[in-house]
């Protein structure tokens, strides 16, 4: 951000908005989405994914709502009926099954978020909106990558240590201030028992600038940073560990070197008191991802909403996953959804300033 | 528990409250606490330390207290005015400043509880109530055991594997129901590059049992234990660690055969909230020291009591540290310590009618 790309040739943005896992709540939080009168107001909801899907989950969330199917190069238009969605079908090559994975599951997952990644790139769309994805369900359909926030980098043609994962309580949440607040991951998915070897100085760098960067994106003049510590009590001065001295806070001198606020490493476990009680700061850098994900989901679990960092185009998603055992049962929660694409919104209208600039 | 030793010849249980690293908080909580009213009212508080700091902290908070110093073998009156505190003088070799680690303030606060864990052991006192230690006092005093809990469990003779840190909130405590909570750790105050090496099955069952016995040791008869994965999405089925299939599992299921409730390992972004916000459980085994801490910590930072599990002696104290930034200054919040008294007297009430029977 500034985006270097195209603008679609739409009066209002066109945001895509993936299904996600077929098998899963995706599709049902991507159609009330695209039905969402806070989410038509900002854009024009293109749903991404398997035709017969997306008209199955409408009949089932309402037998009155009509699935336009739009063919390549063409949008929904501006004047959208309230009961009409329109959609990009995704061929579903196989058998899927409510609450299983699969590798068809799989499979038109992940083509629909390709080919949506390749229509932002190309700015025939401006934003992405993902529904979850199911891990087993793409490692059935042979994709070695584990989740979006990777998929997205080497779509992208950006390194792993250049994007971060990053969930995002915007301002007006209940549980921040009036700045939001971003927690950012140096590390993703993969087991504890790398997450150590796997931090280095330049990488938690680049997640202090992208956190800053994307703050002051979003309006936040002087964003205030921690930086969480890797270990118990922040290392206790090296008797639990020496990546706090060694690794994190050559970091985050770089970055005050750079002009960015920031402090830390610090303790995790008052870390988050300090930042959700005391409202201390607007950003925090995590080193793995249950630092960040255990207090999060306990304070805003539906209204996190997960974006990704440094990609040459705008990416949000909800927080939560698959959730196999409420999937097709017409209640799922589409709140952390419409969150998504309301900060992709945000994040879109900034990057068009930007480009105006 | 039930506890296999004498009980102090008193009307009313009494319990040593050790002040702790003298250039923390830990002097004033302990005195606060021996002058609370709840406390005097389930037992007789004796503050171990040094009593030129117990003087000076007294005045600090009123100088209308008196400190009466009990000799070796004697113990707090029936009846004590409410300006009065009794003391066991520890000796205090050398300079301690506020705020600052030392080696005297290290070699006191390791005496004070030494002698308290002995009386403890001997029956001469019921239970102990620890003020926060400094590690890098300790460290400075030449203690290489890193906090309470290993120390406890070496002075009492028994193995490390066999104890367990806990934070409890009690019944009573907004953030939980009726049946309190705790959260026990499996490993705690070791780096967290280390964890994955030392978490093994035999060490995990232990800990099930423990949470399990203290649960019903407080009164629930049927308790729902949680065991928390080590790694993102419990492991993701292996793509993401492989401690969960190979080492957590294994433990719930003996636990199971063993008749004990519980369930995992499950992932720790929602189990923390399905067990907060849901109540879904009563306690819940972590793998290490801040995934355990985060959330607790974030929801009820001054109320939770660490409770050392596995003893055979009663030990508690507040989850809070040494607050060197605000020690001396008369403004220390008691509420942990006065929390953790009366955790002690839960416990040494049960210990009384298990003897008994």
């Amino acid at each position: 951000m500034p985006l270097d790309r195209p603008l679609s040739p739409n009066s209002k943005p066109c945001f895509g908005l993936t299904l996600g896992d077929p098998a899963g709540i995706g599709p049902e939080v991507a159609v009330r989405a695209a039905l969402s009168e806070e989410v038509r107001d900002v854009c024009r909801p293109m749903l991404v994914g398997p035709l017969a899907t997306v008209k199955m989950v409408a009949a089932l969330i309402d037998k009155d709502i009509r699935v336009h199917r739009l063919v390549d190069g063409s949008y929904p238009p501006d004047e959208v009926h309230e009961n009409e969605v329109y959609a990009h079908a995704v061929p579903l090559n196989g058998k899927v099954h409510t609450g299983e994975a699969s590798a068809a599951g799989g499979r038109a997952a992940y083509s629909s978020l390709l080919w949506a990644i390749d229509k932002a790139l190309g700015g025939q769309i401006d934003a992405i909106v993902t529904a979850p994805l199911n891990k087993a369900s793409l490692r059935k359909a042979g994709v070695e990558l584990p989740g979006h926030t990777e998929i997205l980098a080497e779509r992208c043609g950006v390194e792993p240590d250049d994007v971060a994962m990053m969930l995002y309580l915007p301002p007006g949440d209940p549980a921040v201030g009036a700045n939001g607040l971003g927690v950012a991951h140096v590390t993703l998915h993969q087991s504890v028992a790398t997450v150590a070897d796997c931090l280095t100085t330049p990488a938690i760098l680049a997640k202090i600038l992208l956190l800053d960067e994307f703050l002051k994106n979003t309006g936040v003049a002087k964003p205030r940073l921690a930086v969480a510590a890797l270990n118990p009590h922040g290392g206790e001065a090296g008797l639990f560990g020496t990546e706090e001295a060694e690794v994190i806070r050559p970091a985050v001198e770089d970055a005050g070197s750079a002009g960015v606020i920031a402090e830390g490493p610090l303790p995790v476990d008052t870390l988050f008191r300090r930042t959700l009680a005391g409202r201390e700061f607007d950003g925090v850098v995590c080193m793995y991802h249950d630092q960040g994900h255990i207090p999060i989901k306990l304070v805003a679990f539906d209204r996190a909403v997960n974006v990704t960092l440094g990609l040459p185009i705008v990416r949000t998603s909800p927080s939560h996953g698959t959730a196999y055992d409420i999937a097709w049962t017409g209640h799922a929660d589409a709140r952390g959804m419409i969150a998504a694409a309301l900060t992709a919104d945000r994040l879109y209208r900034y990057s068009r300033v930007k480009q105006a600039g």
